[in-house]
């Protein structure tokens, strides 16, 4: 295990270099967090089909339980468990619009991870900045469990447990646990635990700041120790169910699954689940006594338990829905954690927008009516006050807006369109939209999607690292 | 599956005009034999290990339930349930010996697979041919079930079910069905099934045929009809033990094997077993009620049922043996079928060879005494007598011998020198001689494999087709 001590010590020194201004060591964060035994453990998996994209290059890395689709290249990196979906990336030829400049795209984009360890992390999209249209970089980069790298290229940054930074390059930055980040471009930047940031510059800026001691019982994680909370409790408890599912080569579909529609073989399903038309449900989705409607969505390490979604709902990457009812176009934002009971339902109405990084977790029940924006920390009704507005209402801003931990300056029309768009997206590339011959997303391509196992050395010096591996059509 | 049917015509098409002297049509044999829907049934797997050179190629090709190690290149073909073992593979700068001469092998050698269909084949050895040290090839070949192509560079050949081709180079010949042939190079030659054919020009010739009639029994294979007999019966019979090794990813060792010895993942064993220090028992292999002595071996394809080797035994490729004891040191040759019943062991003394494609099937005791050569179809202790020689004997032929269908001519002394070098170097090869610290040999060496599954494109016009796979270190 000479080889793989070497590249982790090197991997560590290289992101420590680039947040040195930040005086930030990522040393006791990640010691002991996955022991080199547990890296030769899993077997990594790639999937190939006619509808994506083939170009995996694999070199002096581990994969040990890591997914790949699409477009990646994976040098000299420990990927743990981690997703690296490389299925929306632009292709050569397309034009990428920016700010009123058509730039063509010279080759297809390629996810490029380099001398970064990802821990249960999901990188996914494609990246936004306009300079650098062709690799979606990962390079220096450390991100613990549970992580969001989503179209954000990353230099030198470390991102926390539940962190997700979106639509955004970073650079020499830290990233708190459980925070959001959508800015555009940031850099040598320490984000505090907890913050929920949007922004585009010139148009708005909307923060939101999490109540650190009520977030550090949801999730803690702090030098020296290993994540801790409700959140890393409650994946942790249905960490067995997954088992089973990576444990055999083929698995028997037991649910009825429409043609239209997809659920990920890598999927836990426990009875009695609904999957209608056009719905996707990912690999790492744990669905449970869950009803789906046509167009629906259940994203990667997403877990949906007693409840029913009426469709079109989007339930982004991470988010938990619990004992609740979701209306139509119900969008659940990233690792959000929407927590009813069964004599406490949450009921969000239709149209409305669950920022990402909300925690709702209730002990009476909760009504949230239809055409509603949710933020923040919602144990009642009360602080559901403090933590929504109809989006009819916010669409009128012009100028600023503070509730709470919230603040709001710029456009509120502009934040609206923006997440409307972008919702609408979504969907249609998750194959919502399907009519049976076009508008074809993910949830029609990914049922002929084949899997494949890879493994590392088993002894050796190069124990734990995977042989260098190419894949082309 | 339109490229699939393409290439598969192109193959046949190929084969057909390398066969054209002998007026032989490939085209009815193949029919039917494998529907194509099995070929993207079954996923291949590859072996990474730091004891084996590394370096797969597979391009546009259908591997189905095929396994590869070491040094591998498969190009345009189809390979159905192979095994490629290119783990005794020649070496830069290894010095190859032949007559006289020692020539340099200038680069690794590989198997190189091209436009060529294979059906359950063994490939494995290193190439005898001085002309072609680097490169072991198989272009424009067909094998049905059940061949094994050992050693043997072959261009433009067809080789029917259970033929067996060793340590000869072969061009445009048919090889019938259970022949078998060691004779260092052919050309244009259509040998009849049941052959058993061994030469070595100017030192020796040894020919033996298996009466048609009574092998039909045991195979049978013509143009328009699937292989069928007693043999095709045996395997099928214990087709789905072999099921639930493949279907798992990790399975669990459930028979005590000594560190020094090893039983391969993918093959069957049902208690009781006992394995012994240096045993090697390789993928595919069945054990049932088997008792494996220090540095017995058991390769791809045997079957040891009910059974006792004492130690230092070779089952070569595709070797069967049931009801039977054999003492130390007996060989047993490729493909042979060792049949005794409880009530009718079969008894063989140490150091004694059972030439490749001997059939013994006996409804009485029968012991056969140390030392002995053995070859051709034995049911009764009379037939025995006709197919049996003490190699003491058999070692002071100088001239020629015939006994029923054997003839044999030249040095005694030298084929038996021959068998006895080769398997020493079986042994030796497969670890039987490790004494703890040297002497490592497959037994040892395959302790450290790990197994990576590939799949085909499931769906499109590649459907079936496996995509562009490098793999090296």
């Amino acid at each position: 295990m000479k080889e793989i001590q070497k590249l982790y010590d090197r991997i560590i020194q290289r992101a420590n270099i680039n947040l040195r201004e930040l005086e930030f060591d990522v040393n006791p964060y990640v010691q002991n967090v996955i022991p080199f035994e547990q890296m030769i453990k899993f077997y990594a998996f790639f999937g190939i089909s006619p509808h994506h994209r083939l170009n995996f290059q694999f070199k002096n890395s581990n994969l040990a339980g890591s997914y790949f689709l699409g477009q990646c290249r994976i040098t000299n990196s420990l990927l743990y468990k981690s997703d690296i979906r490389g299925d929306e990336l632009k292709r050569a030829g397309d034009l990428f619009e920016y700010q009123g400049f058509e730039i063509p795209v010279s080759r297809d984009e390629e996810i490029e991870i380099t001398d970064s360890l990802l821990i249960k992390t999901l990188v996914h999209n494609f990246s936004h900045d306009p300079e650098t249209l062709e690799e979606f970089f990962i390079k220096d980069t450390i991100s613990m469990n549970y992580a969001n790298i989503h179209g954000a290229p990353s230099d030198g940054c470390f991102l926390g447990s539940f962190a997700t930074v979106d639509l955004t390059t970073m650079r020499d930055s830290v990233i708190g646990n459980f925070a959001y980040v959508q800015a555009g471009e940031i850099s040598h930047l320490d984000i505090a635990p907890g913050t929920v940031w949007v922004r585009v510059p010139g148009e708005f800026n909307f923060i939101y700041t999490h109540p650190q001691e009520e977030l550090n019982h949801y999730i803690y994680f702090k030098a020296g120790i290993a994540p801790q909370g409700q959140l890393i409790d409650f994946v942790e408890d249905r960490k067995e169910a997954f088992q089973r599912v990576f444990d055999v080569v083929n698995i028997e579909q037991s649910i009825p699954v429409p043609s239209s529609a997809s659920l990920d073989r890598y999927a836990v399903s426990k009875s009695p689940i609904h999957i209608g038309e056009n719905v996707l449900v990912s690999q790492r989705a744990f669905l449970q006594n869950a009803w789906l409607g046509k167009g629906a969505n259940a994203q990667e390490n997403c877990y949906i338990i007693n409840s029913r979604l009426e469709g079109c709902n989007v339930t982004a990457h991470g988010a938990k829905i619990i004992e609740a009812d979701m209306g139509t176009n119900v969008f659940v934002g990233f690792n959000s954690f929407l927590k009813g009971g069964p004599d406490s339902r949450l009921t969000i109405g239709k149209d409305s927008i669950v920022m990402p990084h909300t925690i709702i977790d209730i002990k009476e029940p909760l009504e949230i009516p239809a055409g509603s924006l949710v933020w923040g920390m919602i144990k009642s009704a009360k602080d559901l006050k403090n933590h929504s507005i109809s989006i009819e209402k916010f669409s009128k801003i012009n100028g600023g807006l503070s509730m709470g931990n919230m603040f709001f300056e710029g456009d509120g029309a502009s934040f609206i369109a923006g997440f409307q768009d972008r919702i609408h997206h979504i969907l249609e590339a998750n194959g919502a939209f399907f009519n049976g011959s076009d508008k074809k997303g993910h949830a029609q391509k990914n049922q002929y999607i084949s899997f494949n196992t890879l493994q590392p050395y088993p002894e050796g010096p190069r124990k734990g690292l995977y042989p260098t591996i190419v894949i082309k059509p």
